[in-house]
């Protein structure tokens, strides 16, 4: 898996343990979950207007808050980035199934 | 970078080559930026959703299609998930730097 | 309140008492709270994309689609327009309260 | 049209007028388009949250966030929410048509 992505799941799990006055992530946790949820719903949205700006930068940047905040929403549900990436693997592996074919199962 | 995030990547540019009828991702890349940000909206929602409805297994299937979507979008803009990779690792790398003091600089 | 919301508060009253396979409204109450929830989420996109698109004609169409699945949940919900239009009112109302006071009490 | 949705359109339309610091709506518009389609996009994902938590007052207050959000969209594109209303009248006119028979034309 990522090591930026294993990385990131470990500082979240530590912020589990700190201050909420300390630490942006800490203060999500605290606050709970429907903040979390609000976050993922705002930086959808930001995402989706850097696209239409065609702002690269922003996209990324969007993008990557957009990540962040569901990485938050795995942590404080004590999953991890590893069973998203299972989950695409699994889609995409490599038995050569077309993506299309399994989409269609949905 | 992840295995999984690269494979999926190069997935995905291939797929720049093949007809729209053939492969779901195709058909994305065929209908436009439009339908690739409607369904980053809608997978968003739906994450929302399932993490309300405290389904793990749903908030893990659900994470995988918002962030599969967020993966399409990037290769159709010809960015890469090493971009949004290299964000997330600027913004928390090894600096010692806490996350809280950078979001404030936003 | 007004005429038109009164008029389709109603016609989606009536439709509780339809079959899903003869009317659309109906097969949304037959499907669930969520499927009326992730309808809200993707006109919520779509209005995003058609105002950046600067298209006035599909900013209508989608903030209509938006307002009309909102009607349904509450529908579903058994509330009504008039209780969002009472609660529009209340922070607005004649006494010249600026709107921004009301706010910062959120 | 709603008397209180025609009134709540001739304050957005004042508030074009005023200055930012003195008033939300002002101040909306001046940060511009993006703004408040980055609200749209939050109100829409907190209506979501309220609907999963079951909280009909909390409902009617987002839901009466998200169209408020609407109608500074619809001031700021210089469009009226008789627009919209004229278009859900139109979807739901006295010709009798099933509304499903409608959205298959979409």
């Amino acid at each position: 898996m990522s090591n930026v992505l294993q990385q990131l799941a470990e500082i979240l799990e530590q912020r589990k343990l700190e201050s909420a006055d300390k630490s942006y992530v800490a203060s999500l946790y605290a606050k709970g979950t429907n903040t979390i949820l609000k976050k993922i719903g705002e930086e959808a949205a930001e995402t989706i207007i850097a696209a239409k700006d065609g702002d690269k930068q922003q996209i990324i940047y969007e993008t990557a808050d957009l990540w962040f905040h569901c990485m938050v929403l795995l942590a404080e549900q004590n999953l991890s980035p590893d069973d998203v990436l299972n989950e695409l693997q699994r889609r995409f592996d490599l038995s050569g199934l077309d993506e299309k074919a399994q989409r269609t199962q949905k």
